[in-house]
């Protein structure tokens, strides 16, 4: 029956061995502390479907995803309702990755994943920055008495790095405390990505972990999310700070919280498809 | 500042006072393990909200809202990603209510929420029946390695009770293993409400705990859920089996599992609605 | 330019000039007083828009729209927020209509519109009748504080006629005030057609106006109107209804309360396209 | 990178090798000659998605998917807007299958890809007979010009059989013209399945194809289709309908005329996935 | 019942009481007039219950509106379809709230509620200005022939004041008769808010009304819109225009044009909830 | 009955009769080769029903469409799934039109459709120059083996032209290989218009036929569209290269591949009006 069309499903042109990969993506379906909106369990699904109807080829780095080398691995199965087993499974998951040196790219699922590979990548790389866009700054101590959340997920890495190693980017929603208590702890830059540049330049050398909210984009062009925020960036905005980045050493990245039920018109998933074909040509 | 109109949000006319009420209703706005589309967790909100625009009076039992005692307490705050915690809210919940000789009237949230109730009812009336409608048979013994679960909650509930204090009506999905359990532990009837009849002659006089899932409807009237499922019942034939159990001794009762953002048309909300109204004149 | 295919927007093949014509269309796209859900003033441009796609033929009367002869006015133009101008502007384009011995078929807008009409028919037959299929008994006396509402506009038109001249068909929602008041003057059927036969045969010979307040359907195949209610007819019984009707002396009829917007998949909008349909058919 | 997940997209459990099968799907994903609303070319791809959240396990039935050998071969690859084209594909993909002594089971698609598999298997089984279920008669000579289209689908296959050997069922929609051709060609039952019965009992032992269109499907229940009808069949009759039919000697079926996008509840897609599930469990 | 969490719907942290308050909220739930697509009825609920998700604090202006004291009346109960009396009584609300010193804030509700809140202010405040936020001019002296409409609200208001005492900004969509007559009369900025510096400095120590229609917002990112008009301002555009004013005396200000049910992604309602929370927090 | 408003559907005031008009309006509703989400054959009826709303005043230009005389010939009628014969109508179409020394403006419809009308032109224009604003190049030999397609369609209008002919604004998706055969032989600015200023003065006084596929835009203000590509200009850059052009002798356009089902919100089909609006006056 080989004439017909019976393909797993990918992202894209992702279809190498696990072997041969230098990048290997799986997705964390996971929105169980999702306090606003759920749904970004979709996500990892409503992106591979999609993505079928999107070209490989970048214009904007001319270059080609039919030309790397990235697995598919599809998305964790997850026992639903138990936070902590959750984490350790992709925890687990990046474990295995990047001990056969490959870079581990999730696709989330609600922004708590993050955690998860960031305990098993600070393992190996103890001296771990994490570039964080959103358009949150996820800084809570409990979030509704949860120390486990969404809301305090960037707070949770930055306990496991040091001061000065957490570099947020877009944030335009907070409460007065988490505002007050990054001031000198967290690199922040709210809005935009002025200074993306310099931090490009610091982090020369160091290894890296990019984590995107996709709520740092502007509600026009990704409304699918849980927590739609005004005054984002745009999609140019956000793939030219990819580019930039693309000159460091990226360990391990994500992106997260599509909510693809809450844009009807698909814009949302495709935004999030390009973003990843982008995130994905820096990196390789 | 007398004319304007800041009330607060309650079901319909449902503004006695805890002391005056007969019967309180809550909202337990919960949805952590449902495993396909979540969402429950907002549908106490909706229904406040949409059940302004709907009578009091209903013309198939000749009774008004506005002649019943009803405290609406609101929606009970919840801890997300914490089953433990939640079941725990809602059986203290519903202990409080039930001390006071009142009803407790539950609104889901998923199904999960029934097994918090029932435990707090079980400890007051420990020869307790549970009479349940729903489209699924929620009796599997675990879902993806958890115990508690929206696809487990009759099976927990049912290890509380005895053989035979179970009666489902209008079950239309479950998997082999579940209908071959059933056999002889559950009494069972699948798809419609034939024998109800019957059982509400057994059970009279004894305390029965009243759980629907609202997806026990045909999904023509009824989109709105998690996982909808062709060949329910209509409205007219959910509402006359709610009126034949009038006479039985209700000592508590919920809804759940509407899923408000899954119908854009409103008429999933406005169903919920229409039966909790016909619940509550049903049992006072 | 005879090639192209610029025609007026006409319901179905209803293309008969004026003179022509033994029935008149005519749009009322008023919804000024609506307490709930608004829009429909859109429903005769739907109507017509998607009437496009319908069988001209009815199976049911094996009969045709391309063999008889019925004129399309299109769309009254209204004044906005102004009730009685509305009012009066219905009323004269009935009486012109009835003057030249046509029947008037208009498209609401909300149910209100009915009065306009009835206005102008009570004058050339003073011994009307009133049959009135509708979810609502729309029999208040005022409604917040408003006497011209939707909700009182079969109460106004029962004003003008006698006892026993209103027969209500379908009736499932109302105030214990409306259901106490309606006793002894208004015949009555609620939830369904039973004793329509019986009103047929009373009718005979005598001039009747025909009133549709679509959400006299259940929302599973009409959720596109301001308040629907679940429990309601389905198709098939209401167009046997209409069916049924054929026999009387029809002088003036209307559908109204269509809000095609509310109902995305555009099931209601076509839905009221085959009422119209089989209405004209039967009358004719 | 065995614990995770990334499984080829196929319906439900139908997971067996071409070779072990006694069945085949395929994705027919063709709508060129839709008139009013296309779409239905994403059914193939719906329909696997969402099947993922619906039990194999069939109560009306007893039997499971899990028990049976279906292979699904996926979607053919289509050229767009080249109709011949892709009916000389579907008639080669039928060809094969029946060749290997399996039963061929198309998910379109509009219902004009009908005649692709018609043609393969009328080969094999000169004396084939059609039941069919649909809204429409789709029994026109030509459509807007073209002789190969959705609507003229039943009257092409006709040809190719002989008088009396097509049996339809629901059909509500068709011109005047089609309603006076069928007479004594085609046995057609309007509205329900009440004849199908002694038809079944007429067929033993005679080759049948099957085919659906899911707009037979009242469209409370089904509105996600291209020219939805009022006054259909409910699910419950269809299934019941598919029953009776398990004792034919069933050579190829399809179902069709899902355009899931139209509905945005998803209930569609779930409703076109238990009646596939229903006629592969009544066909092995 | 303490514990549990039945509050009244309002905005935010507006929980002071009247007599705390140096600001009030109040809706406005008007929209007799809309010409195209109505519905900003739902507006005031809509906010009310979407604000829950949405941060008090802001990062733009470091302050919280925990820390102001805002009353929210709720909504008026306004008669439907009574133009006149609907003035009346916002009028009536407006001159209580400033004669206790306070800040009268509506929600709308359509634009003409404006002239009501302006008739009660210019009493107290002769010599007031408008500052006009709008896609459209609002100008015309009639509107299919009623001179109270949302289209010409803003020519009402004008002759209350005097020629020079408006100041437009943003507009985009007019009549030629509009732009004509405007010329000299009204000091309108199309497009953008380049000249409102200018305007702040003009108007320092003079009494301000400030009325947005949020149509001035592009529909990127505030399609939830009677009148969508492509071609708008940002979301940061508009909040830096009012950071701008937070210098002037505002003696009253109104936010319209939500008509939330076009929006279903929700992006529509929460961007009007974080304008509502920027004006509040640069007033107070 | 002059007194109600039965006209044909047009856009906005172009009523022109065809002998007074310089301009001529036609909808070439043809989607048969889209490979991703069809309904652009539903464009040209969306456009005119929602044009009603909007002014016909331009404030950018000072000009207003009630001066100017178009003729708006409705949608041409074309036989389904039969590619050839709906470019040749086209063909014909335009070629009358431009027999008569009138300006073809026609509303796709897919991209296809702009093949017809260059067939037409560039035999009274044989030095014809084609401007181009899209997302996509459109630039392939054949797409899924067919050579007429709407990814193909500016090669083939190329392969009439001669190298150097072709002008393409705003593309931003392609594949490696379009971008690698454009190199020389089309002048192709990607993402924006910065170029456009060069062109208009090499191109003053030739034939120029311009063809705006409006995913040009982005999806933020036009997501009702096939295959929307985040990154796109905003309505305001568009309607200012559409005014530059203003001094062109366009001999004929085109806007194309507007999909309006897939925006709920309406903006796309507003925004589609605004800009054939602004076309027309520049051009007239």
């Amino acid at each position: 029956m080989r004439t017909v069309n019976n393909k797993p499903a990918i992202f894209m042109a992702c279809d190498a061995t696990y072997e041969e990969s230098n990048l290997v993506l799986f997705g964390a379906p996971f929105d169980g502390t999702s306090s606003y909106r759920p749904g970004s369990r979709f996500a990892g699904s409503a992106i591979r479907t999609e993505s079928f109807g999107i070209e490989t080829y970048s214009p904007y780095l001319k270059k080609d995803l039919e030309n790397v080398s990235v697995f598919d691995a599809g998305d964790l199965d997850f026992s639903l309702g138990n936070t902590d087993k959750v984490l350790c499974e992709i925890e687990r998951m990046t474990e295995r990755i990047i001990s056969d040196n490959k870079v581990p790219f999730m696709i989330g699922g609600e922004h708590l994943v993050t955690l998860g590979s960031v305990r098993a990548i600070i393992k190996k790389h103890p001296d771990l920055n994490i570039i964080h866009f959103d358009a949150h700054a996820d800084l809570r101590d409990d979030y509704m008495g949860e120390s486990l959340s969404h809301a305090t997920v960037i707070r949770r890495c930055f306990e496991l790095l040091n001061d000065g190693k957490v570099f947020q980017f877009g944030i335009r929603s907070m409460t007065r405390e988490e505002d007050l208590w990054a001031d000198g702890k967290v690199i922040q830059r709210k809005y935009d990505f002025d200074t993306l540049n310099d931090v490009v330049i610091a982090l020369r050398d160091k290894p890296v972990y990019l984590t995107i909210d996709l709520d740092v984009l502007d509600p026009s062009v990704f409304c699918g999310t849980g927590t739609p925020e005004p005054g984002g960036v745009s999609f140019v905005d956000l793939i030219k700070a990819v580019h930039k980045i693309s000159g460091l050493q990226i360990v391990g990245c994500d992106v997260n919280e599509l909510s693809p039920h809450y844009d009807t018109s698909g814009v949302s998933t495709i935004t999030a498809c390009k973003v990843i074909r982008e995130i994905i040509l820096s990196i390789l």
